[in-house]
């Protein structure tokens, strides 16, 4: 079993993977800096970040917070900072999780997943999203082929599709003979697409602080209304995303995938200008290293990006997007 | 001045209001059940959810598991659980703030936002999103006279513009000469508001592990185009949405709203049918409490949403995105 790492930086393994005398899987290499949760390790530590000092006060012999900003940019780290805490540790560590243990979630965990998901901010309170869970193998495994034929889609205990659910008070204006004709706008449409995707961020930043690992499955836009058929989705009703989530293999671990410099995504009081050719240089050498790192094929990000929207058949069916919602009910006025 | 709180639940302050010497703001009334951040309370403490027994590990003297998963629905709380954790009462305490005391944000919180808002997951790695970071009060004044007039706009020393930004990529494949016509169709714009959508709810989240408060402003998709003209947005670039942010003002201290009972939102393996008239009833009776206790006018939340989308006119404008969307450069094909 290997375990791949960031060359020269701390290696982060799940909480979960990592407990001790869990049956059938072998403690992985542990680095000095390694990531501990705050479930098993609790002692202080200070590290120090610029000028300042901050105060850790649980996963003492976790990554410092200077070590997990560079990772998410490998570029300049922000700031001084003098606050740090479990939860900016959880959100600036993430990475996606393809590699699952065949292992059940603890019990409660869907629940809580979901509270936090209804913990997200929703427009006006209409909460226009719902989130089906599936954990049938049959069912994950006919999913799995409509999205791409992804093999982690089975493999995770748990598959959330998470929904733009237009059909919940279509149903309840109905009831009370009244008209939602503003549902029929594109508008309403945008709502429901946010509303699902802040939901789904909170449970998914949830999931990841109980030692979880989890990924967004976009396939599941390949084949809008198969994967409306088989889950029994009334009208009105639009698969946006699938997200699986499970026990994190850690001979499957990844690296933190490095982003954007941050100059490039962050704007003062206008729009900056689009084309910034040095700090995208900067970046597709940054993306080139991280490639290496991970035994990965090296390609610049330019590129991959570039081919990923070039023409309509690279978007592997979903070029026919607005042809499926309309088949679904969404006029999208 | 007067707290709001919810009638025999504890309230909720946040920490750097409440933090003891801060000038020209009393110290809030207190409850035995008060939240008390991690940063402030670090002891030890014991509570029993459902069957199982909770050990957490910080904010000690802070509302409990259980208390917290009530205030969300005001329904059954999930459990037996035997996690918890500062990063799941950071997402299920949330409440959207709208009330800022005249404060600037400590050195460094907008870069921590934005590392966050960077550790979210992008489709692809495209990163189909930018924000604008605007600080300037003349500009945050006209920015909130183009949102709905809402004054808590003005109030917070920070308004962030989340961008579906198609441009940068589009600039990058012009300077290679080379076409990217997918860019053109829906699905990439879904896409970009999905990736600033994930980006935000990460920032926000952020945001309130460090105490701060922050608002989503979906009112700036009222006028998408003289928002686009006052940011400087280049043509294929969206504003989705703003969010304020800053540190709450305890006197306008809300409570948490409570969302429609799980079981409504959560589907098993199939989608379990729009009507659920029995669960929707207990509901509005749940939202008409709320509103009693924080001297809202009550009005069930069905009638509340119908209103909202009622017709065209009821979309304040936002009937027109599809032409608005088009002048800005997405055709959405």
């Amino acid at each position: 079993m290997t375990v791949k790492r960031l060359i020269g930086r701390p290696s982060y393994v799940h909480p979960i993977a990592r407990a001790p005398g869990r049956a059938g899987v072998a403690e992985p290499a542990r680095v000095g800096d390694d990531h501990v949760h705050p479930d098993i390790a609790t002692e202080e530590s200070r590290v120090s970040i610029g000028q300042s000092t901050v105060e850790r006060r649980s996963g003492g012999s976790g990554p410092s917070a200077e070590t997990l900003l560079w990772q998410r940019n490998r570029d300049e780290v922000a700031g001084p900072q003098d606050q740090w805490n479990d939860t900016l540790a959880t959100i600036i560590n993430h990475r996606s999780v393809r590699a699952f243990l065949p292992r059940a979630l603890p019990g409660g965990t869907l629940e809580l997943l979901v509270a936090a998901a209804q913990s997200a901010s929703t427009s006006s309170n209409l909460q226009l999203w719902s989130v089906i869970a599936v954990e049938d193998p049959a069912r994950k495994a006919r999913l799995s082929e409509l999205a791409g034929a992804q093999k982690f889609i089975r493999d995770a205990p748990l598959l959330l599709v998470w929904l733009c659910d237009h059909a919940r008070l279509d149903a309840i204006a109905a009831e009370r003979q009244t008209p939602v004709e503003g549902l029929q706008y594109l508008e309403e449409f945008i709502v429901g697409i946010i509303d699902a995707a802040l939901a789904a961020q909170s449970a998914a930043i949830a999931a990841e602080s109980l030692g979880l690992g989890c990924v967004y499955v976009g396939a599941v836009r390949n084949s809008p209304e198969q994967v409306a058929a088989e889950l029994g989705l009334p009208p009105r009703v639009f698969a946006v995303f699938g997200m699986s989530v499970g026990v994190p293999d850690p001979a499957g671990e990844t690296g933190v995938k490095p982003r954007l410099p941050r100059p490039v995504v962050l704007h003062r009081e206008q729009y900056a200008g689009a084309s910034r050719e040095g700090e995208i240089a900067r970046y597709n050498a940054t993306v080139r290293g991280f490639q290496r790192e991970q035994g990965m094929r090296e390609q610049d990000w330019t590129q991959q990006s570039i081919d990923r929207v070039k023409d309509a058949a690279a978007l592997r069916g979903r070029d026919r997007m607005r042809a499926a919602l309309r088949a679904l009910g969404f006029e999208l006025r």
